[in-house]
């Protein structure tokens, strides 16, 4: 089954995040390392490290190479949802179930977090004991701050705190969806394709996959904000709405959306063909994500 | 004069800084460039960059090979400044004589922009192009981050912020300096010893040179925030005062931390004896730091 596939993936990468961000709770940080921790821990479906090992294991990558950049991207994700939750930003209470960051350590502790989970990144994958040329671990490295930089997640979070209650249309949001969730999905391909060293042909499809899956999951995400459970979702429903945000729901309706959805599910797979069956959990945890409820 | 050498080497980072973050002005993500600009641009001393580019020419390496390191430093130093000025944190309206970074651009684009600039860091360090091994990059990259984090400068400001208003002693004062202000400056000596591949000897001597030079420094602040002029400071002093903050006048008074600026520097000059006439402007500049007004 896919589903325990994917949690078994997730697993292992909780346990490494463990790893690299327990033990250090007898130095003089430790409230630090507790804020930090307190949201990696809090779950998620950790779809970026999933979709990493997955390539990895399709292009016969030892896991032990790619499990630092997953943890990486982990942290990354992490830190920009921190950043995001705080009053200056979205403003949310409620995270996953859970209180937001700065709800249960306070702002600074939670500004402070997100900066030391974005820096732990960066010290993660330049940790020494890769098995690999030094110039592939900087190519990867590389995606990944390209990734989550100015021209990627984080210029998605300009843009969409610059365009909250005005009328933008579908190209935009597409824009802003493509860099803001887009840019971290396309890395969690690109990273272990380019530590397999693989060809352009194979880098180009690679891409193809995570572009069309990283919107159809935003989609998704627009239709669970309005269609969702709360409880599922652990989070609360109508947000987008509250906060006037545009979607793809209010510009195409509950149907369009669906079928988009479907689409672009239906593109992502079409591009993983020429790996036959070493694309098969990817194809499946693609229509896998198209039923997912949280 | 040691006053012009620093000059020069400050507008060649703030050349290259110019160059990096420049000419995105026609991308979608117009405004946190600006915002990040803004702060890089403010001016300082540039003391970490500067530091670093002293020791690349004392190695006799290329300043190029240096220069991304330099000016990633200077983004960490000023993201960290962007930051700490925001209101949950020292709640800072004035840095250098200019209104702090979200008095201009509001804090949810402050926010963005510290975190750019320190992802723009590790995107600038990670840039193709050296003509140097990539274990080497790897390395002082290494270096780099590890100074800037948790174990770091961000783990001085979570004591900074955690120490506020409580007696602490002398030892927690030193502890805290090492690492916000502290761990930078070692790692601007430190990065161009690495990328020049110097023995284990001589990355002590740099390093025994930069923790003197870094104490020595953050003492000169202190006195400067009691006995300075608030418009060559470019910011209000008495605002350890203000903020119930320990620090060495409060502990030493101002004869006994004069003095003690006096030692830390004379302590950092022995360290690069080895070094003969190589060191001289290492040597200079910490003699000029002593009678810095700013």
């Amino acid at each position: 089954m896919i589903r325990d596939i994917i949690a078994d993936y997730a697993k292992n990468v909780e346990s490494e995040l463990d790893i690299l961000l327990g033990g250090k709770n007898d130095c003089c940080q430790k409230k630090i390392y507790e804020s930090m921790r307190y949201s990696v821990d809090a779950g998620g479906k950790r779809l970026r490290p999933v979709i990493m090992l997955m390539f990895a294991k399709m292009f016969g990558l030892d896991s032990r190479h790619v499990m630092r950049f997953a943890c990486a991207l982990e942290m990354i994700h992490t830190y920009s949802l921190i950043h995001d939750d705080l009053p200056a930003m979205d403003n949310d209470d409620l995270r996953r179930g859970k209180p937001t960051n700065h709800k249960v350590f306070g702002e600074a502790m939670a500004i402070l977090a997100g900066d030391g989970l974005l820096n732990f990144a960066a010290e993660t994958v330049l940790e020494k004991g890769y098995n690999l040329p030094a110039e592939r671990i900087i190519d990867a490295a590389r995606e990944l701050f390209n990734a989550s930089g100015v021209s990627g997640m984080i210029g998605g979070q300009v843009i969409d705190i610059e365009s909250e209650g005005k009328n933008v249309g579908i190209k935009e949001l597409e824009l802003l969806h493509r860099l803001k969730t887009g840019a971290l999905i396309r890395a969690a391909g690109r990273i272990p394709a380019v530590l397999a060293a693989a060809d352009r042909e194979q880098l180009l499809a690679v891409t193809g996959y995570c572009e069309n899956l990283g919107i159809a999951f935003q989609i998704q995400d627009d239709l669970l904000d309005v269609f969702g459970d709360s409880a599922e979702l652990g989070k609360n429903i109508g947000s987008d709405e509250a906060n006037g945000k545009v979607t793809y729901v209010t510009i195409l309706g509950r149907e369009g959306a669906e079928k988009l959805v479907d689409e672009y599910t239906d593109k992502a797979i079409a591009c993983l063909e020429q790996f036959g069956n070493g694309a098969l959990e990817l194809t499946e945890l693609a229509r896998y994500l198209t039923k997912r409820r949280n």
